[in-house]
Parts: C-alpha cells; sequence; structure tokens
C-alpha cells in the first residue's frame, strides 16, 4: 500500500424526503443562487420541494446548464451571481450542475481570466462560495468531491479542476429524484461509476486489500442493480443503491494508497469535446480498449477483478483476464451504451484529432505507469474502432 | 437502505514516515499537551519521531493513561492542561489514549462537574480543545470518529460519550508504529476492529448492498491478515490493511442506513469494568453467546455472512448460520483470546452483578431490536459460561 492522505468532509444527507433538510444547512440570512439544468426540475417537484424547503431565504436562480458544462454558460452565471451579491450556491442536478456550479463559486472569487482556474488545474484557486448540492443522478460522484470538468465550447477544450475550495459542504441525496431520468441518463451514470471505480481498481497490486475488496463491493453492486434501475426505474432500493455506489466511486476513498489509471476518461474526454459523444459513451469504449492493449500490464488485477467479480473459473490467468474484458464490454452494451467508436459514427479519421488535442493538453504519458504515449493512444483508438 | 447521515472531517495522513506530518498539521503558536500510556513510545522511538516534528511548538507531556482509562487519571491531565495552558492536544497511542484525550479535550472546555459529560452520553460537551493523533494500535477506530469510552473506577462504570466537538483534526497512522506491540494487544486489536464490523453487519437485511460488501472486505481482510500480524509482526503490508480496516470499521461508513447491534460491546463493557477483562476478551466472549441467542433473528445475515466471508458451502440455512458462528468463535480463539467467561476464571455468579449494572446504567433494551431484556442478559451469559 502507498503511503496517502485521505480528506472528505462532505456532509451526506442521504435518504427519501431529505430535501427538506435544506432548511438546517443554508443559513437563514444567505443570498443562494439555484444553478440546475434543462429544467427537468421544474416538471418532476424537484425544484417546488427544493423551494419550499428554502423559504424565508433569498433565492436566485439560474438554469440551462447543458451536459459537459460550458465555461461559456457557467460565465453568465458568475455575472448573476455578483449581479445579485449571492453568497451561497445550490447546485440541483447532476455531475454537469455540480462540476458548472464549482466552476461558478472558485469564478466569483477570482481575479483575472477565469479560464486559468482550469489551466492551471485547480491550483489558481484562492477562495470559492459555499456550495451545497441537491443530486438527481447517481453517477459522477461530484456531490462529495473537490474535482469539477469545464468545457471551453469555443475551442472544444473538455479540462478538469480540483480544489479543495469547491468540495460541497452537504450534498442531499434522494434516490426518489432519479426515478424519472431517461434511460440514456441512467446508463450513461452506470457505466460513468462503474468505470471510476474501474480506473482506481485495474491497475497493478499493491497489497491494498481494504481498498481492492471495497471496489470488488461497489463494482459487484453496480453490476446487480444497474440493469434494473432500466427495468424497475421506480424500485426506491435500486436507485438507493446506485446513488450510493456512485458516490463512493469517486469520493477518494477508493484512491487512496493505490495507483490510477485514468486514461479511459483522458481520452475520453477530447472525445466528448471533439464529437460531442456523452461521457458514459466515450468511456465505455476506451476502457475495453485500454484494457486489452495493456493486458500484459494489467492481467494480474484483470484476473482479480474477473475472479472475484464476474467469478470466472477459467484457469488460465490470460483467458480470465480476456474474458473478464469481454464481460465488462458486455455488460456496457446489455445497459444499452456502444462500445466502439463505429457505434457512434466515427471511423479512423479522429484519431490524428484526439491524438493532437492531447498533445496540446499535454496528457502525453498517460496510465498507472505514466507510459501511454500518443503513439500508443493511436494503437489503442485504432482497438476502438 | 434507511435514510442516514454520513460526515468525518478527520484528515488521515497514513503510511511508513508520516509522523514527521505533524509539522504541518499543529499551528506553530500553540501550546500542545502529548497524551500518552504506559511509557513504551519513549523505548521504541516514538516519541522522539515526535517531538522531533514538533521542534519549535511548545508542549508539554501527561503519560500513564492506563487501558480502560479512568476518569480519575484524565482529571489529573485536565489540571496540567488549564495550568499549562495548552491549547491542543494530540494522543500518541490507540484507543485508550485517543479516548483518554477526547474525554480531556471536552473537560478542560466544561463548566461544572466533568462525569456530566459522560453520564449525558455527550450532549453536555459544548465545545473542546482541538485534537491531533498518532495511531499506534490497530483496533478501536477512535482516530476516525467522535465517541470515547471512559470508566470511572471507583464506581466500576465504563460508558461511552460521542460528540462532533472531540472528532480528531486529524490522525496519522504509521503502520510500523505497531510492530512492536505484545502480541495479546495485537490479538484484541484484531478481535475489536472485526466486532465492530459485525456489530453493524450481523443484525437484519435492509438490501444495503455497498454497506454489506464493505463490511464483508473488511471482514475477509482481518480474517486474513489478523494471524499474520502475530507470525510476521513486522510485515509491513500485514499492519497497514489491518489498521486501514481498523479505521473504516468505525469511522461511521459501515453504519450509514443500516441497524446496529452493540449489544456484545454494552455488555462486554460490564465485564471490563467489574472484573477487568481486555476491552477485546470481553467482546470474543459475548459475540458468539448473543448470536446464539438471536439465531433466528439474524439467521438471514449470519447465512450471508457464512457464505460470502467463510465460504461455507451447506445448503441449508441454519447449518450455515451455525457454522458461521463457530468459524469465528474458532478465529478469536486462533488469535489467542478465549471466548467462554470460564477461561478467565469467571463462574455464573458474574451474571446477577452484570446484569444489576446494566440495568444501572438503563441498559435494558439492547440488540438491533431494542428487545434484550435483562432476563435475556442472563440466558445469554450463561451461554457465554
Amino acid at each position: 500500500m502507498n503511503n496517502f492522505t485521505f480528506f472528505n468532509n462532505t456532509r451526506i444527507i442521504f435518504g427519501e424526503g431529505q430535501i427538506a433538510a435544506l432548511r438546517e444547512q443554508i443559513p437563514a440570512q444567505a443570498r443562494v443562487l439555484i444553478v440546475y439544468g434543462g429544467g427537468s426540475i421544474k416538471n418532476n417537484g424537484i425544484f417546488t420541494q427544493v423551494t419550499q424547503a428554502l423559504e424565508g431565504v433569498t433565492w436566485f436562480e439560474f438554469g440551462g446548464i447543458e451536459a459537459n458544462p460550458h465555461l461559456e454558460t457557467c460565465l453568465e452565471a458568475v455575472s448573476l451571481a455578483r449581479a445579485e451579491q449571492v453568497d451561497f450556491l445550490l447546485a440541483v442536478g447532476g455531475g454537469s450542475v455540480i462540476d458548472a456550479t464549482k466552476f461558478i463559486a472558485a469564478a466569483v472569487a477570482h481575479q483575472g481570466d477565469p479560464w486559468e482556474i482550469i489551466a492551471s488545474f485547480g491550483a489558481a484557486v484562492q477562495g470559492a462560495l459555499p456550495i451545497g448540492c441537491v443530486l438527481t443522478l447517481a453517477a459522477t460522484g461530484s456531490e462529495m468531491n473537490p474535482t469539477s470538468v469545464i468545457t471551453r465550447a469555443s475551442s472544444k477544450d473538455k479540462l478538469f479542476f480540483n480544489s479543495d475550495y469547491v468540495r460541497p459542504q452537504f450534498s442531499i441525496l434522494d434516490p426518489r429524484t432519479t426515478y424519472s431520468l431517461p434511460a440514456r441518463q441512467v446508463a450513461n451514470g452506470v457505466v460513468d461509476s462503474m468505470v471510476h471505480v474501474l480506473e482506481q481498481y485495474v491497475t497493478y497490486p499493491v497489497n491494498a486489500r481494504v481498498q481492492d475488496r471495497f471496489a470488488e463491493g461497489l463494482l459487484s453492486t453496480i453490476i446487480e442493480e444497474g440493469p434494473k434501475a432500466l427495468s424497475e426505474p421506480t424500485n426506491y432500493e435500486v436507485r438507493a443503491n446506485l446513488m450510493w455506489s456512485a458516490t463512493m466511486a469517486l469520493n477518494g476513498l477508493l484512491s487512496t494508497g493505490v495507483p490510477g489509471d485514468w486514461a479511459s476518461h483522458l481520452i475520453g474526454q477530447e472525445l466528448t469535446a471533439l464529437y460531442g459523444l456523452d461521457h458514459g459513451q466515450t468511456l465505455a469504449i476506451m476502457m475495453p480498449a485500454i484494457w486489452t492493449y495493456k493486458l500484459q500490464q494489467k492481467q494480474e488485477k484483470l484476473v482479480q477483478y474477473g475472479r472475484r467479480v464476474w467469478h470466472i473459473e477459467d484457469t488460465q490467468p490470460e483467458q480470465v483476464a480476456l474474458k473478464a474484458i469481454e464481460q465488462t464490454r458486455q455488460f456496457f452494451e446489455r445497459m444499452g451504451v456502444a462500445t466502439r467508436l463505429s457505434a457512434y459514427g466515427l471511423d479512423e479519421r479522429v484519431i490524428a484529432e484526439v491524438v493532437a488535442k492531447l498533445k496540446e493538453h499535454q496528457f502525453v504519458q498517460l496510465g498507472e505507469h505514466g507510459d501511454i504515449t500518443p503513439q500508443d493512444v493511436v494503437n489503442i483508438l485504432q482497438l476502438a474502432l
């Protein structure tokens, strides 16, 4: 096990009816900006629950945060927050809304060009407005971590930043808020949370037994419950188990003392920024391709994963590893998320563009060994066609 | 899954050499009281590492905290802390030292009789000195939770209190600090951390899949690594896995959304207070007896535990449950911790005394259903003879 520091001070308030707890979490004299997405919360009753809980508090609203939130949209919210002297941000939505809210929180407090926040990967953040969340999609884990991913649409740059200043003070997780999601978002969320676990688990062994067992526990849960979320969308227990899995998948716990891969995310981000694929779709494409390309390096953990999570009983390690990759691909497909570039109308012409963007972003040493070069990405993308 | 709130803001700094990080965790102008136990830290180099890291900081020391720390001893430390105008407490030791430090932190800030802190189960705590920990024993989880257990020796009362005010700001976990522990303490620590998991897991099912899988992962790790800590005391990986397991076993994560039992702890506390048994010894006695007595109520989770953790393949559920109890008992015995009252020279004469103390403390509705009455405790203790 490697040395590590673990710190996470987000308060999680979990369960049905918990949106009412907003009342105790936000100061009565606060000036709150409610940040949300395409407006579904106004149709499904969540907005009403939120504003009822905020009775007596001064609030403003900013809707229209898109998936893979745009810098350009966030800057409009920054202007509003400044004009209204907002001092608390409440994200009501999924990972995109929360990520946007984190950027807005940092940008309101930032002097100079707000893009510096992202270009510095968060190092330029010296403060932020406090943030609370009402989560409505089990997927990114943003509700309990210090990370935000923002897209500058004008230049097709999708990049992340980290800062403890933007870690949510609290997040309310009511599984019922996810009942009315479209199947595509549910499926993407299942793939996303599963890949978060896998990025921190299918690397190389460091004898970190708790972290491995926790990862396997989350994977088993997601695999058991994910398909049920599609077939039984209003099954509370299913939604609750998936919601808690997604939060635990990326709240810092699994990464303690172990290497991380993250190549699927970094290559996938370019696919989203360039071609508009959903985040979950890019992960479903990239992870099997990277694993296939890195089979030897990853074999030991792939075998552990195959045996413990997929119960593959083959005695040949390489066969177990290959079957684990295939089972993962089939699971993504079963969730309705295609795992080949060609399924999204993309072909080998994308390869040069993706690699050029990775170089521009200086992502030229990817993976847990930092040994995936741009040429390797070319080979990996060929496996992903 | 039941509704829950989860919050834990202790910073964990884990790994070899991390005691040096104390420097960044304690304000330079602080007046620090170092609290420790029987003095082994002065022989094994830990005290030197701590004071080197505190170079330039004003510090005082209070040694002599006993196992199951006494109110009377803690009050001496409170006097010293007040006299020296200490404003930061640094616990260097295991759970007893940390628990004592939590009480001292609250008592320094408390007006009136300090026993009120305990008699109110922590409700009387309105503030506390900040606390940091250097953990030297994998066992109680006190390094990352708001709980403290204190014994008033004069009246043989061993009771706990909870307060967010006494949650450690940080805890440094260097597995090397545990290399020189006596086997008895190591074994007790393994039993204690395992029972912490089991108290939150062997209850009744609420379809909390993540929590169950996490519990099973910790149990598997403790069962795999516990015996190695006795046979290979300087195996870093073993010590690291046990240390992280013990912390995760009682930091609030496993209890999210699930019922808790805690009858073994509450009855066991009386055994320690009355007869001086080690905490781990009392748990090893009580848990198999309670499970045997509550076999029907607990059968479903015992079967899950038996199948997933002990890989018992019997098809008869009751047989699986009985074998799971037996495997647990054998594991405790294999660790060198006897599981019968008679092994510690106790007989049926203790039953009335234990029950009287439980009644005095108003612990008359124990277990996850609150249905273990004093008469049930009589029956359970008979099974534990």
